[in-house]
């Protein structure tokens, strides 16, 4: 059981990571409106979160832009068309990479050419000396660096600790624990936690949690981390992010007792600005589809075709999800 | 942290409780079709769900029989038409008798002539010795009972300690914790199960646990709960309940591992029945004005009234909840 004190108090070294724009990005192929854009970045600084990540540093060989959003590539320039140069640094700025979707080597300058503070490095297990070859990139250039090891629920013990060795040898600054098919339960992660610690603590290392919603347990698995010593706590304003979603903001803010933080400049960018997006007509958020791929550990893809098709037989997508053949 | 044994294992003392129709009925008045109840009951019964919990045996002196549905009342007569006998008992019956609020010893007979199982005596802390009473009479009829002490989370642990020993030398059943503003995280739960744990274990009591879902915490709080000792978990279909809910039965079937768990009849109900409620215009589950009465650990009332006139000013609420005039 926790300390009494660690709900009372705080620790400085708890950061939030704003990432809207990068998992609300996979809802509206990354098609926010520099109004949106600005006015997070405000509600972002008044909220007192650390960092923001504006969303992906996608290749372009890969991924036509005519078909995506600007913040699918988070381009410097437009980084600094909307946002500016962001030279107070009140809110760190991020983007994330994917290993084998980013030209890094070109799209990323070095830090001091750029208004980029942090640099998240994603990939799966079986990718991280592909991950520790861009983490020596970022870093080299400048950069705060993490790497975000997705879809763990479904890795191998053994795997995530080989894997974690190499990237605990790396000079990344924060391992982050996802759960990309929100199938953790609170007692899983704690185990997990301690899995990552163990490398954290040899290689001083901060460690990160990004939550996803399938099992609504995003929120509960992101204050068991913090309660574990997990420091880097992503969220998303309403929870917008792929399939079921993110842990929210809101709840977030509504649990950390450091004073910097501030709920009020959450709910309202919320109400102005989140309530009619998704009356807009985009999707996302926890539903049955997104509960059965979070019992039964399978990436939300068919979740979310069967959320796009408007299907609502939940019974025979159980079946399909269950079929042995 | 728990055993990893509890999480693949189980305990067969763990018994789930559908609150659908008692929680439920405060979204409708308790206005349930005998259709609904009568495939509810079936869905139970091939779910394994222990006990069903029909609705309210609330006085028919206080309140008007004519401005709701049956089901606030549960006559055993109205019990008998659309349910039957039960005499089987793959599910056993339940009722909640508020104090204050129910003429229970002419309305509750003795169990030998009457379809219910179990008594749930409802109560604040400050209404033990009038529980107690209640709890007597239930007990000498032959039922199970327990004592549901409600808005847990704003009671003083001295009062709360001094309520359980009186609860304790009662002859209840079962003591539950009632998260009533779903205002409790899970380590604060934790804490107060050991407190709770104490009477149980002196006393040999079951206990209980009846979570909202005001923070998105209902079934993390839930399972948080039945990690720490507690047997008797409520659930409600798609987490039907006043304001934002409760544990939804689709979410705790989907992790409790006792074979007898049948998670697909649950969603085939949810598909047949309660998607269809939803559209009909019923409203509950998480929302921001449902958070912010449960982070200020609030009665929803408020909130329940600023849903029910379709407000979206979620910031003008914020102010009214936080006004301190």
């Amino acid at each position: 059981m926790k300390e009494v004190a660690k709900l009372l108090g705080y620790r400085e070294s708890v950061k939030v990571v704003d990432a809207t724009m990068r998992d609300g990005g996979l809802v509206n192929d990354f098609y926010f409106t520099d109004d949106f854009v600005k006015k997070l970045y405000q509600t972002n600084i008044k909220a007192g979160v650390d960092y923001m990540e504006l969303g992906y540093k996608a290749s372009k060989e890969l991924f036509d832009v005519d078909k995506f959003g600007k913040w699918k590539f988070c381009d410097d320039e437009d980084i600094y068309e909307v946002i500016g140069d962001n030279a107070e640094k009140k809110v760190k700025l991020a983007v994330m990479a994917d290993v084998g979707r980013c030209d890094y080597q070109n799209d990323i300058r070095p830090r001091s050419q750029s208004p980029l503070d942090l640099i998240r490095v994603a990939c799966y297990v079986h990718q991280i000396p592909a991950a520790v070859h861009m983490i020596e990139d970022a870093k080299n250039k400048g950069y705060e660096v993490s790497c975000n090891i997705m879809a763990i629920s479904a890795a191998q013990e053994a795997d995530v600790r080989a894997a974690l060795q190499m990237i605990g040898e790396s000079p990344v600054d924060c391992i982050y624990i996802v759960d990309s098919f929100g199938s953790l339960y609170p007692e899983q992660l704690a185990r997990l936690v301690d899995v990552y610690m163990e490398t954290a603590t040899k290689h001083k290392k901060i460690l990160g949690m990004h939550a996803h919603d399938n099992q609504r347990l995003a929120f509960a698995n992101t204050i068991e981390a913090v309660g574990d010593g997990v420091d880097w706590l992503d969220a998303t304003y309403a929870g917008m992010g792929r399939g079921a979603g993110n842990c929210t903001m809101e709840n977030l803010l509504g649990f950390l007792r450091n004073p910097k933080y501030q709920l009020y400049p959450v709910i309202k960018f919320i109400e102005e600005e989140m309530v009619p997006l998704r009356e807009s007509g985009l999707k996302w958020g926890y539903d049955i589809q997104y509960l059965l791929t979070g019992i039964f550990n399978q990436h939300p893809r068919t979740a979310i075709t069967f959320t796009k098709e408007n299907r609502k037989d939940f019974t025979e997508y159980y079946k399909e999800l269950t079929a042995q053949e």
